[in-house]
């Protein structure tokens, strides 16, 4: 599977020079990124953005590992012979109109297919948006060169995907407003060949990929995809799409899969020690929560302390740690008698942590040493939920002094963030690039945190 | 009560010239939005911000209708006392060191009540940040005067909330996002007088008010808010704080609140035609739904056509349908018809209506306008699910005319949007302008129609 993604070589058949088609974009993002020989194919160029054109793939030099073909359906199948013929070892058919089609299309998929068979060349798609990949800068899709503006901070969450939403414009939303970059995007379509085994066995051995999502609405070869899950030490969330009837019919005409019964479904996920996923932001919010806390060995029981601005905040938290199963720790004395230096005489400090009254008497920073320093030491506590608000006033913190604190007891720290939009978004960046998840939602930092630690 | 909303005229007790102290936001805010008189009281000052200052309420001119008194607790009571005998009608108490400090605090907040008992005063709080009413610029709250930049945008949505932080931070998060804009917010704190139910009846009659939130950790006088809540003619949404244990517990010293047993309110509220909220932003995104639609007379049973830009999307969208029972429209055949003729001859349109390919044939105008007309005029559809991406190449998109086509056949239409930051926001914001509900996660989107529908 290496040379899906780290071809020597990329030929593209159907590339052209009108930038408002795929075959142009394909191209445009190999440009701009891709560091070997890039061929376009087409008899109608003899040069497209500065490069050798070629009539056909068999007329292109060495080495060519891959091509990437945008043709249309018929014509691709000859154009995936030509390429078995050359002795290309892979090949990413982005063109629709096969299976998902009806019976022509089905014919001509198995057409593919039967070229693989004969050939042993490998086959990713049809009806597909290839790979993103962030990190190493192989943006092998026809998804609009805008992404490399917008949507290509790397990170170390890679996504299998049967969707191209969830390679192009999901990538551009989540990287524009802080939530996360990513790794490999990619999206298999109608998995004629190359399937979520290939490609999940090829991401759990990626010194790249952390943690790994996907979006699948058929799973081939199950007892394959749950070992392989079962065995992978990288934690793996799946958001399958189909669940319902009505929801299972749609996903034979988008992707012509076969989505199964979603109770017997979910119970092999489970057993697999895969995260089941419910909607798409949420799946990355699970993923990132995990590649970020990987490396968290003795996890505990999800003991957790929660220090917050707000009483009502605190009180909904620990709702939600009851509901979901994390326990609020019990503070040990010695904590309480550290938090009550802090605190006005009034009040006795309890878990969860209402910091504001202590802030109005100590002010911010001495009042959040403090809690922290109390509450990381305390053997009773295995992780620390932060609620934080940044706007007006206070428009910046400097949190590192905090999350050392945190790092220093081995103690994975979540920071649940309101604010004013622009102050915001600058604090979660800067958070999240020292390691820390960031989460708008309250109930999603504590699913996340659930999610971290039944595995625990 | 409406002495606490339209007073004429406000004397605020411990203003102080001071801008760090909660006595001097009380009247910035005071001086930056209310049109009545405003007069300070303390004996340290002549003058603040301009205005006379008082040395005691008894001082103070006529008409003043309400004081806002902000000292510590001790002194609040000797000062509420005065204003009793001054016949002012109101006040808000917005200092804290009352019943959720302990017997000391307790002591006090019951010489309040006798005074109230008395003399017949109103007394609103304390421990409150009192009110923040965007239509009418009436902030009488310690709340920080940049609220008045960030987060005073009006909306038809009035809260009701025992928690400081839902009237001053969250608002400017909500405001600031785009999300919403607010009518009055109405922080109770520890109701030694004044309760939800107070203020309840009051939003219902209030015509700035076209749907009622509230976060309580109690409820007083059980019987009366349920009375209140089924005879509304607005929708009323709550999230109910302290529903575990531990968070029971916690509401307790918070804001002094039994929160009694979680089980028997859920069924209350329902029985009284209350929606549950579950978390702070949900609730409000709850309540915008609900405003933005309380017009539309004959609801139906929700039978949706969901049209998306990414078939994975609508797979998705069509399972979260089915597990919050709204029902996916059956399409009648005469618009599948008029959806064909955009749509490439390999698909045969369905519903979710994956209109992807039709967009990739039509460009996206032609094919928009075919397909709401054609799913509007359906008498099986109830309503419409639109998936939206804004950003790059696509960075703006005029939604009226589609507006207008579902505002003709008065069905209600739902926008999910992804999109790149910038971009997505003035989308959202225009969207919401031509009353129209926008969500930037898709089971929220799902989760809000559902409780359109329940109530129909």
């Amino acid at each position: 599977m290496n040379f899906f993604f780290n071809p020597r070589g990329v030929a593209v058949i159907g590339a052209t020079s009108n930038p408002l088609k795929g075959g142009y974009c394909i191209l445009k993002n190999l440009v701009t990124g891709y560091k070997g020989g890039i061929y376009p194919v087409n008899p109608r160029y003899s040069e497209i953005e500065g490069l050798s054109c070629y009539d056909s793939v068999l007329n292109v030099p060495d080495p060519v590992d891959l091509a990437i073909v945008f043709v249309p359906a018929p014509i691709a199948v000859q154009s995936v012979r030509e390429c078995a013929q050359r002795g290309i070892k892979g090949v990413m058919i982005e063109s629709a109109g096969f299976a998902e089609t009806g019976p022509a299309g089905q014919a001509l998929q198995e057409e593919l297919l039967a070229i693989r068979k004969e050939n042993g060349i490998r086959l990713w798609g049809p009806n597909c948006m290839g790979l993103v990949d962030a990190v190493n800068r192989n943006v092998f899709s026809f998804v609009l060169p805008s992404i490399w503006e917008d949507g290509l901070m790397p990170g170390n969450v890679s996504l299998i995907v049967q969707s191209g939403m969830l390679s192009a414009g999901f990538l551009i939303d989540t990287v524009s407003h802080g939530t996360m970059g990513i790794s490999k995007a990619c999206s298999i379509g109608n998995k004629a060949d190359v399937n979520e085994c290939d490609v999940l066995e090829y991401l759990v051995q990626d010194p790249d990929t952390q943690a790994i999502g996907a979006y699948l609405e058929s799973i081939t070869d199950g007892q394959r995809f749950l070992n392989a899950c079962k065995a992978s030490p990288k934690p793996i969330v799946i958001l399958k799409g189909g669940k319902s009837r009505r929801g299972a019919q749609a996903a034979m005409s988008h992707t012509s899969s076969l989505a199964g019964d979603a109770a017997v479904i979910s119970g092999a996920l489970a057993q697999a020690h895969v995260t089941e996923a419910v909607d798409f932001k949420q799946m990355l919010d699970l993923c990132r929560t995990r590649a970020m806390y990987a490396h968290i060995k003795n996890k505990g029981k999800g003991r957790t302390a929660i220090l917050t601005f707000s009483g009502g905040a605190g009180i909904v938290s620990a709702d939600f740690m009851d509901q979901m199963d994390l326990a609020l720790a019990d503070l040990s004395p010695s904590t309480l008698k550290q938090l009550a230096t802090v605190f006005p005489e009034w009040m006795p400090p309890a878990n969860p942590v209402d910091l504001w009254p202590a802030i109005e008497k100590n002010g911010p920073e001495k009042t959040y040493t403090t809690a922290f320093k109390a509450v990381c030491s305390d053997p009773n506590v295995d992780a620390v939920l932060f609620h934080v608000f940044i706007g007006g006033i206070i428009s910046t913190m400097d949190i590192s002094p905090l999350v050392e604190i945190t790092r220093n007891h081995d103690k994975p720290l979540f920071v649940w963030l309101l604010g004013k939009r622009e102050d915001a978004l600058q604090f979660q960046l800067d958070v999240q690039r020292q390691g820390v998840p960031v989460y708008r939602e309250l109930q999603r930092a504590v699913e996340c945190m659930s999610a971290l630690f039944d595995q625990g």
